[in-house]
């Protein structure tokens, strides 16, 4: 009985380190998108959303593999296909590189879950998403990072610069929004959205980053060439060496290049190659997301 | 004959590298933490404590996989539940990364060792840990560092700036401590415990970071985020940019802010969600601590 | 029914992310060099060419190992072996990573496709290394990259300074070319050349680096080098701490055995022992490209 | 017929990229040092030497696994046991982390070798070791780096400044070596022993770091403090910060511990517990080099 005891005592922890277990899993379904009465529609998985949540899971995972993450902060949101103001987020508490699809929340535009979990949905992080999502139409995706050279731009008074192809390629998609504290404020909505504007890519002063798309690969491609400009930004300024400025109009010549090559039709339109080579990569070294 | 020779001479190396043997494995009890006589109540292992050596042995490894070590300097220490005046600490010798529950040393205000092994207590190094923990009744887990960017900002005059979120809702926690040599010298146990005071964190200048918690989690998590604080003015500061300052007035309220995150009821309370995330890390990609 | 509609909806994204099927595979041909008729003798491949295509495929597989990757962006290309106009080249839209000998595709100067492919070639991306391969006859293969310290190099005034061993060994060797924006205007091909001149690295202003070689491992080993040097120069220069200036006569003595070094009969020739490791590297670590 | 000539096309590199083949391995004898003729006494290998090749062969697999290495670039040599002029270096050609005790070349001061291999002898490269190992009769092992951090400390006018605790217990042991170019020059000998004196650690200018000990573990050990002391500092420099400066009489009394620490029965002593540990990670994560 001694032994018993000890034996609790020591398996404890590691059952505590388990996960809460999820209500009944619900079945994915295809088709026609008939919608299952489990609590309501809302609370139902069509093969549309379904897709959804693979992806997103997927985003979560590859912002682990990029080294993106902060433990548990900041989140990578998407609207639920076919409706306008029911989005999906990570339940709280899980890192980025534990994501699948089925344990991504479906919620409501102040964050209040419609679908079951053992987490929270941390509804102050969705403060941001919800106002973006809200605000903006074709942002179907938002990211959000505190990665350590977005945060360092963000830092800096002069914010990403004309320096490299990189940022060049990358600017006429960047805006910037002032820091206010941490953003639990619902009249900063308004202040997201009106900064963002009609950009893709926008710098949080003094706190992170935040990139927007009409899919989760586009997404997913703005943070990445945001994040790898702010990068190549912070590593040639050391030092405070000279820089080496680029003339007015080949700066003006290549932000329109970009402009080219990111939009419809070019060769990085929509982050499509780069999203679809990442996923192969994560099936490869990480799966399991999609389930 | 001359091979087995040779033999033993290629052999005498690896076996040279095996742990010293341990005594006898000594029982974990649990239940009533009824105690077993071996060589003195000190010496054997309750429930509670054999908790306790579990979290501990999952922070060094995870202060391993985090970067955050320096070979075999730096510990990780925790008051034994239950006394006022015992401590658990690592054999001064293992890796971070080797460290299991049963290696842990049980020791007493002085650094003697109160339980068996065949490595010895750094108690020198023990002075800074005993300080804080008999100083500070709250102090059950204090962890200490030379991080890269921790030792960094504690090289720097100004110490952590209120530059971006990240350091706004760790700086309330804030406190520094002067630098006075390789800390051998009791004398130096009263002013550590003076600046600490009802802080979290302490910056030990030129030399590297403190953290404290009322849980093994707490103190890891105070850890990552004042880490994180550092890395991201560091990085934020290249090239001498100017900063880009934020108002007195939001300074202030993200200091609250961060209070109530962190503090009772918040959504990173005592790091709890965290850190049953990072055990869960743990457990997949480097179990076996908790023998 | 059901399920097997939520099934398919779970395994398309899957499917979809399987790279698009090859047609039948050619079947490298050795000895004389004999060519088969499969849609003319551009779309065969003798064994100079499969053996250049191994070579080529390591290339892009180390560089991904050395962290030298811009995600799909840069080329790595090198003449067919036997012809003065035809190269070969990534499918664009593949991972340096998972690149194979058979994946890469033979192309003439204007980067069309001279062999089958599901993938284009990034004809505005070969802009640079045709005109290269064209200009430079003994350049029989070329390497581009946006590396963190080459980025950062090329985005300051002075550039490579001769500041340590590593860039006194490299800098008889290193040449300029100022940016145009992304280069997709075949003007420029004429001022790629005649900046490179007789160098063998090539500092892209703003932009990025290039290495030439008589064959692939010169060329890796030049951008192994130079990636270094830059690394160097960029750590050293942290703080605006003052430099310590080398002495000119030792600058040029050390010019002068770096050509020796690195030049015919040197230790360091042609890149042949750095890259016969690497490869042996790459047959332990990612083998798989030989196919 | 066709098939085979592809067949031979494909494998060629292959087996051009294995090691060229070494003569019949010759038996490591242990005991009494018993001397077996194979072309000279100096081509056995007793007991003593055998275990100098394990330890060397270990911290060349350790250097790979710190990221210290610069691909083929830089050595690392033992006296072998018994003489005063044979020394054991690596051949040149293989990574360091592919290092096995077998592989390693025994050569005499001018870097001759006295055992077979298919390997050179990087004689240039081994007059830095060769002029410290007979400069100095203490200097059992020899240890010379290109690391990212070492280098830019070496290139920084200020040198190693005395900023953090890893620095001041690191001084009493730094020595510096101005820049002549690369070290082939033999009269470069006498200045290095000299200016290295009765240090442990040598800054060379422009260049490197290098580190000397009584044992491989003590020599790799104090590379490990020099190298992390550079990183610190280079770090805390970051934008020109104003560094928090630490008084004189602190600096002197933490100079006096280091030596302390470092020296005959301090804790540190000889590197022996850090060298223990790091052959157990070595053990368990890239064995097979005690062949």
């Amino acid at each position: 009985m001694k032994r018993r005891a000890a034996t609790t005592a020591k398996h404890r922890p590691v059952a505590a380190r388990k996960r809460p277990a999820r209500a009944a899993k619900q079945v994915p379904l295809g088709g026609a998108a008939k919608q299952v009465p489990l609590g309501g529609a809302a609370r139902s998985i069509n093969a549309a959303e379904w897709q959804a949540r693979v992806e997103l899971a997927a985003a979560y995972r590859l912002t682990a593999m990029m080294g993106w993450t902060d433990m548990l902060g900041t989140h990578i949101s998407c609207r639920v296909p076919g409706t306008h103001d029911q989005f999906l987020i990570n339940p709280y508490g899980l890192l980025f590189e534990e994501m699948t699809a089925s344990d991504l929340i479906k919620c409501d535009i102040e964050g209040r879950k419609l679908s079951d979990s053992p987490y929270a949905v941390n509804s102050a992080g969705f403060t941001i998403h919800s106002a973006i999502h809200m605000g903006n139409h074709d942002a179907e995706a938002v990211m959000h990072c505190h990665t350590q050279y977005g945060v360092a731009v963000a830092s800096q008074k002069q914010g990403l610069l004309p320096l490299t192809q990189m940022a060049l390629t990358a600017l006429s998609q960047v805006r910037y929004h002032d820091f206010e504290g941490v953003a639990e404020d619902h009249n900063e909505r308004e202040r997201l959205v009106r900064d963002l504007g009609d950009g893709g890519m926008l710098i949080l002063r003094n706190h992170g980053t935040l990139t927007v798309g009409t899919s989760i690969g586009e997404m997913f491609a703005r943070m990445y060439r945001l994040e790898r400009a702010c990068k190549f930004q912070i590593t040639a300024m050391t030092g405070g060496a000279e820089l080496n400025r680029i003339p007015t109009e080949i700066i003006n010549h290549t932000l329109e290049q970009g402009g080219m090559i990111y939009g419809k039709g070019g060769r990085g339109a929509g982050g499509k190659l780069m999203w679809d080579a990442l996923k192969r990569k994560l099936d490869k070294e990480a799966p399991g997301y999609a389930s």
